[in-house]
């Protein structure tokens, strides 16, 4: 008989089928054995007379009767009939799956990856993640942009600075991209709207609940922009979108952290971050260190400050100072056409309006001090005329972890690197 | 005034708008100029007066009026008012753009992929490429597969061998994945059913048409399989609704490249590979060497002999030997559950059934000589139940040649890297 998914169970009322999947949980009362059966569209209760061999955790094919039962979650009841044992799992869990929360610390949630996702609160996770994938695919798309794929082993960093890892490549040296930016910004001059989603790589050294070393970046890039603006307000109505998409798809899963999903505004606050500063000092009495643009802190009070004016969780900062912004950012004054999104305090995105023009790239490099020198293909494409163009890097790990309040991002990621875990 | 984008033009006949593009092209015919302007969406002639100071490759706005003219590509002509200059091309393009067929060497076309890439012929390429990456998401997701992704950053190679990249990952030793092979299985045991599309890395020496160092992988594995023919029959049925969208939404692109798409088959041939290289000797004339399971000729003639016989473009070559399968290939006999997917007699993708009973597993590894050493993560969750499973992964950028009859698969990668080449 083929293989009935849990699902569909409601349309087999009273008829002999066969499902198949794992053993979450046994229960022996007297005679019979209760046995929750789960397969990855979902779990049902089976009930069989006691002398079966199968324990909790194995993969078995169950045929018998579905019968309605108004006290059995889902409304339905198995009478099974015949259970064989596909495969058996031959040594003990190290953690019992069987309580609401698992409460795991994070080193043995993420040592036993394989067995901590079988947990639903767990496996919700990658669920929501799986559908903001989706979401971005289609709502990129949907917005006129093209899906590119960029390299990742590039023969000089893409964001400057020191934190990237090094490759042996044949008998050159090369590094992992920081992320696509170069590809991105030469791409406006052909497709006028790209997207990429790809992995993007950071050598950085410090632990943090905010930081992996390895993420899957949701990048885009537009063209013909007027001005700064029209980057802002097409983030806004992308992650509008994502939202309402994970709100109606991802309910299941929003309710086991008891997350309830908030309408995205139409017109997500824009503040300059000078102003924010000014805000946070006088609103919160804090003040954010000199040398830096914004701390945790101060993006905490932002995205506080955001939720008590505006009823939003998001908020963009724009016009970062020229110096924490990299050489190809559009400067403005002393500050910068670049910006981040906030999401309940925690930085999602960071982007910008980029230089367009041969000459002000140049000069901006001079300025910054970045050479020249490997990065001929990127600066020359500017001598063949790219439109004025932005757009911006999104994490996609810290947009799960934000919509869930969860500890760290690294519970957001499948198999998380940082600088002491590159196993499993 | 608003950007009209050029695919809306014909519903704003005698209207006065704006558009934004560039110029591809520019002609002066007594007092008047025709200029052609592209957008992403399209391309227009749009007349004006000859003291414009435009030039070709200009990013330009022109105002002016929509006309119907018969003569005219796509029906409509822009009776150009007022034309200003967004972005400037600075310097003489390398090549000619305006030929239909620009017919560069392959260095040329790379090293000046921002210019080539204007092309319509050579960005038709990206743009069926588009349209593959959105079928195959859309497709996985709809026979029930959720996207993951996972780490590219391993601390121990995932299909064995010498092929792979190291990576200085602060104190440690990492490589790159040379593919998701065991995080993609170890999933089956929680999702059932998942997909990736990852960046690959393969660290192989050599120059031919077929490979690149790193690309864009398209992989899946399944679980609760009855046999390894399940495998093929979903990756058949999956083809076949890639070509189907391919066939439906490219075709403005397959037409510049002459192509036209045969339906696939509801059943793809599936020939073991002993018994097609016994085809191939008896009708061929051709002997595969004895080192080898199939060497390129050998597949160019499988492909040949698909056509021939079942008219398919397609077909799979099952039951490879053990001896050149990984060691997590399901045994056969002497054989394998191993197959390969040939396009017009070119391998797009490698898969089979694994091995998943732990102790099989573990025999499989003595048999072949590979330590379980810094593989204990996937070893070990075998112990934990995995149902039978297997998958496959497709070469994205292969699919894109074959489909095109490019000469190089490089053509079909953005940024392609070879032995020599990581810029640009």
């Amino acid at each position: 008989m083929e293989r009935l998914l849990i699902k569909e169970i409601s349309n087999h009322e009273n008829e002999n089928v066969v499902i198949k999947g794992r053993i979450f949980n046994i229960r022996k009362l007297g005679n019979i054995v209760f046995l929750i059966i789960r397969d990855y569209t979902g779990v049902i209760q089976v009930v069989a007379s006691k002398d079966i061999e199968a324990n909790s955790g194995d993969i078995v094919s169950v045929e018998g009767l579905i019968k309605k039962d108004e006290r059995a979650k889902g409304g339905y009841e198995m009478k099974g009939n015949k259970i064989e044992i596909i495969t058996k799992n031959i040594e003990t869990l190290p953690f019992d799956l069987e309580k609401d929360d698992i409460n795991l610390n994070l080193n043995t949630l993420l040592d036993y990856r394989t067995i901590s996702l079988r947990h639903p609160r767990v496996q919700a996770i990658f669920r929501l993640y799986d559908i903001l994938l989706k979401s971005y695919e289609n709502v990129m798309r949907d917005e006129g942009f093209i899906e590119i794929k960029t390299p990742k082993i590039l023969g000089s960093a893409s964001e400057g600075g020191a934190n990237f890892f090094k490759v042996d490549y044949f008998e050159k040296k090369a590094v992992l991209a920081q992320s696509p930016q170069f590809y991105k910004q030469i791409m406006v001059g052909v497709f006028e709207n790209v997207f990429e989603i790809g992995s993007v790589f950071r050598a950085e050294p410090h632990y943090t609940t905010r930081h992996v070393n390895e993420y899957i970046s949701l990048d885009a890039e537009m063209g013909y922009i007027d001005d700064f603006y029209d980057i802002t307000k097409k983030l806004n109505r992308i992650v509008k979108k994502i939202m309402e998409d994970i709100k109606r798809e991802g309910g299941e899963y929003l309710k086991l952290y008891n997350i309830e999903i908030d309408d995205v505004l139409e017109e997500i606050p824009c503040i300059k971050l000078s102003e924010m500063r000014k805000i946070i000092k006088e609103k919160y009495d804090y003040e954010i260190p000199k040398e830096t643009d914004i701390d945790p802190k101060g993006e905490e009070l932002a995205g506080k400050y955001a939720k008590e004016v505006f009823n939003s969780d998001f908020i963009f900062l724009t016009h970062y100072p020229f110096e924490y912004r990299p050489f190809y950012t559009m400067p403005d004054g002393e500050e910068t056409c670049g910006f981040d999104l906030l999401y309940k305090g925690l930085e999602i995105a960071t982007g910008g309006q980029r230089i367009n023009e041969y000459d002000d790239l140049i000069n901006n490099m001079k300025k910054k001090g970045v050479p020249v020198e490997g990065m001929e293909f990127y600066v020359n494409s500017f001598k063949h005329a790219i439109p004025p163009h932005g757009g911006w890097g999104m994490g996609s790990e810290r947009i799960i972890k934000q919509l869930l309040n969860l500890d760290s991002i690294k519970e957001a990621v499948l198999f998380p690197r940082d600088v002491k875990r590159i196993i499993p």
